[in-house]
């Protein structure tokens, strides 16, 4: 399609439509942002005409073109183009924008408006989760077929993304991988909600790129041959392309355009009348599609099926291709047969063991089973045992499933984002647990976007040593288990993390943190007390008491070992002592009642939470007459036996608070 | 003293003495990072011998030059250093390296350790710090006295550093201000700890520097000559400086040199007598300091003190200069008197006002009182309300007081913690309080050292409406309150607004998080209700029961308005109702047991939690009987009159939340 010439005439009219539309619908819901679509307009008409390769009746199709609105105020403007291309999203769905219980929230939401590939607002997530996709892309490409996902994945930035660390460290990792797969479209407008951008952003755009090995090419945000010769020359480098455009926000708009007026804020009646009589249309009408435009555009909807249609043949011709049958059956039927049947089984006779140890090697027997397991480590693979043995490395042109991020935390987050996003895989992604706080905002969106990454958070607690503070979480845990729709799995032991694995990997509609010791942990005799599936209900009962129950220990993690220590010390006093194994919130808070209290019995009041962790929201099991052991600051630099002696996580001290409980 | 000649035989054997007293401590302490300090003893050297302006019996001499350790784990190369040059550091310490209550803790610790400028060791935060430190010292350059302030800020960084998003935030940010008192040496030594760099990073750092408008210079790590006189070259350029010196991690261990192997694990035993023997030391002598180099090393001390004395006189001289007198007195007395006199007084009268908005007012009214009160917002600030009406911009060139951080959330609270460092300024920086998950990082590190950054986070809950899921904090609450060390304050109005802004000022020993309203809040009437100076306690009375009590409501920031609705209509049916303002938790639980009891009576089962937020952690307040009305997921997009309808926050739901459990 790419080589018919631009008919100029029908191109301005549909631009100037899409303008309006946008415009239209922010002044409607009086709130939103009209100068980014406004500005866009033209690239957008010519991507989503010229160059996406989508199908607007198949928006699931897996081998479409993705576009991505980082810029995600702008989603005026992608509501337009999907209303305008023949997307399911009524004229009235627009005329709804920002309302309640309509398809066209304030920001793109992913799995809520067909055709939004991910959700964007946060500036610099798109960008990041966008590398992501391209991986994916080259990774399907390579391991499964090269045709059938030879796709792109395009995006609109803005300044804000372009400013954003995570965008730095995605875009580094970007042209190290050479991700010729990226068409990025830089939106130079000069304006930023304080003013100019001259206030704080005066670096050299293109040299920067350029240093990370990026293609970098220009156009005028207006002419549309040069726009449209830049993307073509985009898709054709082997490196990621970045197209600078100079474009002016709220173009069109006589008062308002290149100025921050136009950015958050509707035009108003007046100005926006003024934009219709500048634009040469009716200025008391609004929604209006010209007929000639509707025409045109949704020619897209053919256009799509065909493509689709044609992919769908060249799917089921290559059947017989044993990687993409094995990724067909995934996609269609989700996780193969047997795959968790290979899982190690840990014996209490193997000795102690860090849980970040067992996670490496249940991590190695599930890869055979998932070929389309891939991930990796923000350069602490060693700690994390995060490495696929035997696979080979993610690298410029050979995409193998072991993937090095760098020291980039926060792009591995939307690079997970963008990863999950891709039919079929389940990737994972491994960093100390301290350092989840680098990457608080691509978990969040995976949570809400219903996305399954699994992190591999280790050196989980004080017990990881001489680092010290800056490296002992203590308030990671807490905040983590605040975040809706994400799942956290503390394990007590080498057999509860294989349960956490197992459970990691079932659970595709939402994040899981698996949250690892460094230090090795005693692996809990299962044949004297509860088996670790129990841990599938987020806790269960440990150890029963002997005698009548007096006293309940509540524990997750490495401190599961510790309560059963001081419960055979309270036992021997003849004080009946439970130990309830808590390594996951979010699942013990969805079992019914009457499990929850068959567990932590109401008659039983006398209850002590232990973690080596902030004690905060653990009032939530223990109760008004409970106690919590718990750190009440950060940490300090020693061995980590002395320093869990010290911050009081002891069985002595454990047993003792107890006993001091029960005067 | 830059201009002698380096007389090489000293400076090498001063240099091996650095790298093997490195190299004892960490095989001392088992644990810690030989590599980096091997390899850096040379830059170390020439910094501490040739450049700093130190003064090791003055370490907070405010006229010194900073030296940042930005790779915070070659901690053992800073310790060294500190002993060599005198600073009040003994061998013993360095033979405590890691131990509990050492001084040597496993990665510097601001405030634990003389001469240990910033807390480093989570990659990225002191490269970002050092960019505060040099906006501090040319804000009192420039505004106070430009002699006494015309330090410098030199840092080590390590590819980690240069692979974090927070660093290339804030280097662009350096870049554009042009902050030429910035030398910093990057340790490009081609190692990661999951192997060689090129792994993950190949860009070209040299050419994206100079895109920010850096000076790139590039170094031999072993040329003493080469790095002498790139950081001659560095000192003297208007722009801030990076220097590529190539170094070798381990340099001078025979077997584990250019390994990852000497990055996070000690030599060994065998490895370290062969370095010694390599270096022509007795390989079985440890911590060896000889004569030569302890004298010429703490020459350092009379020298520094000569420098700090001149800089005392020059400080004595000049101290009928009104700026430099205000300055004084700020650091050395604390905050000028009167300053809290001429705060706004809200009266309910005045209508509804949003707390982001009373917050401006409040800003605005205490700076004249503060000359070195100074911040901004993440291009946030006409909606965050952060300007300083009048005031210049801090631009390249001229340090106005109102700071353009660019869409840099990260950054900036890296950089608010270098301006914390500053003496005398109180730094604030601004934006929407859904984007504190960008900067988690440097706010824990503010609470670890007991900086006092103020926060200002503004749309604070889903009353910020159609922006939608992606902007409406809902775990951010709890996840900022979780955090050891740091005060968090939701005001319910603009009376408590201005109190919060008080208390922050107040506090000069941690950092307190300013949570406001994007929407309109009724300014509640202080004749009818609690005075807004219980806010100082963290909670208090607002609305007594009238009758007996027989339902507690407790809420904080836009439902305590809420609250008070909801107690006049279970008033009316004759339901005694307090309602308890929660505004910090941090304040309240500071407050003595009884206080507590008072405000919540023990005796007063039926409590109602009401907030905006997600419930994690009210249990702490409600108790066993009591409940919480809050967010179980994550907002949507709407206005937001519908939205808090939609989640149940009206006065109505909260009133018949209490019949019900009153049934």
């Amino acid at each position: 399609m790419i080589s018919d010439p631009i008919d100029l005439c029908l191109a301005r009219e549909s631009i100037d439509t899409i303008r309006l539309l946008a415009a239209d619908a922010v002044e409607q819901a009086r709130s939103g942002h009209p100068g980014t679509p406004m500005e866009a307009a033209p690239i957008a008409y010519l991507l989503y005409t010229r160059h996406l390769r989508h199908s607007p009746q198949h928006p699931e199709w897996p081998g479409r073109d993705r576009f991505i609105l980082s810029c995600g105020h702008a989603s005026a403007l992608l509501y337009s183009m999907l209303h305008l291309t023949g997307y399911d999203l009524s004229l009235d769905e627009l005329k709804a924008f920002r309302q309640l219980d309509s398809r066209t929230p304030g920001h793109p939401e992913f799995g809520h408006t067909p055709g939004v590939e991910t959700t964007t607002g946060p500036l610099g997530q798109g960008f990041a989760v966008g590398i992501g996709m391209a991986m994916g892309a080259r990774f399907l490409s390579e391991q499964v077929d090269r045709e059938l996902f030879d796709y792109r994945v395009y995006a609109l930035c803005s300044d804000g993304d372009l400013m954003e660390g995570v965008a730095a460290e995605a875009a580094s990792l970007a042209g190290h991988l050479r991700l010729g797969n990226l068409v990025y479209l830089y939106l130079d407008n000069h304006i930023t909600i304080e003013g100019d951008t001259a206030l704080a952003f005066s670096e050299e755009t293109a040299t920067r790129f350029l240093a990370y090995g990026w293609q970098v090419l220009r156009a005028e945000g207006e002419n549309l041959a040069e726009i449209d010769a830049a993307i073509a020359c985009a898709k054709e480098d082997p490196r990621p392309s970045l197209i600078i455009a100079r474009t002016h926000i709220g173009q069109g708009a006589p008062n308002k355009q290149d100025s921050p007026a136009a950015h958050g804020a509707p035009l108003g009646a007046e100005e926006l009348r003024l934009t219709k009589v500048a634009l040469g249309r009716d200025p008391e009408a609004s929604f209006v599609i010209p007929d000639a435009v509707h025409l045109h555009m949704t020619a897209a909807v053919n256009r799509g099926s065909a493509l689709f249609e044609r992919w769908q043949q060249r799917l089921n011709d290559r059947q017989a291709e044993p990687q993409l049958a094995n990724w067909r059956e995934i996609v269609e039927r989700g996780l193969p047969d047997g795959w968790q049947e290979h899982l190690p089984v840990f014996d209490a006779a193997e000795g102690p063991m860090a849980t970040r140890k067992a996670s490496g090697l249940v991590l190695n027997a599930l890869a055979p089973q998932l070929p389309l397991l891939l991930g990796g480590s923000a350069d602490l693979a060693p700690s994390n045992n995060t490495v696929l043995e035997g696979e080979a490395a993610f690298r410029p042109g050979a995409s193998g499933r072991n993937i090095h991020f760098g020291v980039r935390e926060h792009a591995m987050g939307a690079i997970l984002n963008g990863l999950a996003h891709t039919p079929g895989l389940i990737p994972y992604g491994g960093t100390f647990l301290i350092f989840s706080d680098y990457m608080r905002p691509p978990i969040r969106l995976a949570a809400m976007m219903g996305l399954a990454p699994i992190y591999v958070f280790t050196h989980d607690s004080i017990g990881l040593g001489e680092d010290g503070p800056t490296h002992q979480p203590v308030e990671q845990l807490a905040a983590l288990r605040a975040i809706p729709n994400l799942v956290v799995i503390r394990p007590a032991d080498a057999s509860e993390t294989t349960l956490a694995w197992r459970l990691a990997i079932a659970e595709r509609r939402r994040p899981t943190a698996l949250v690892l010791s460094r230090q090795n942990l005693p692996i809990i005799d299962r044949h004297s007390y509860g088996a670790a599936e129990g841990a599938a209900r987020g806790g269960y009962v440990l150890a029963v008491e002997e005698g009548d129950l007096q006293a309940l220990l509540i524990a997750s993690g490495s401190e599961v070992s510790l309560a059963l220590e001081a419960r055979t010390m309270l036992q021997q006093q003849g004080i009946g002592t439970r130990v309830v194994s808590l390594p996951s919130w979010e699942l013990f808070d969805e079992q019914p009642q009457e499990y929850r209290q068959e567990v932590l019995p109401p008659t039983c009041q006398l209850r002590l939470a232990v973690e080596a962790a902030a004690s905060f929201g653990w009032e939530r099991y223990v109760g008004d007459k409970g106690a919590i052991l718990a750190m009440s600051s950060f940490g300090a630099s020693a061995p980590a036996a002395q320093l869990l002696e010290h911050f009081g996580f002891s069985a002595a001290a454990v047993a003792a608070r107890v006993e001091q409980m029960l005067k």
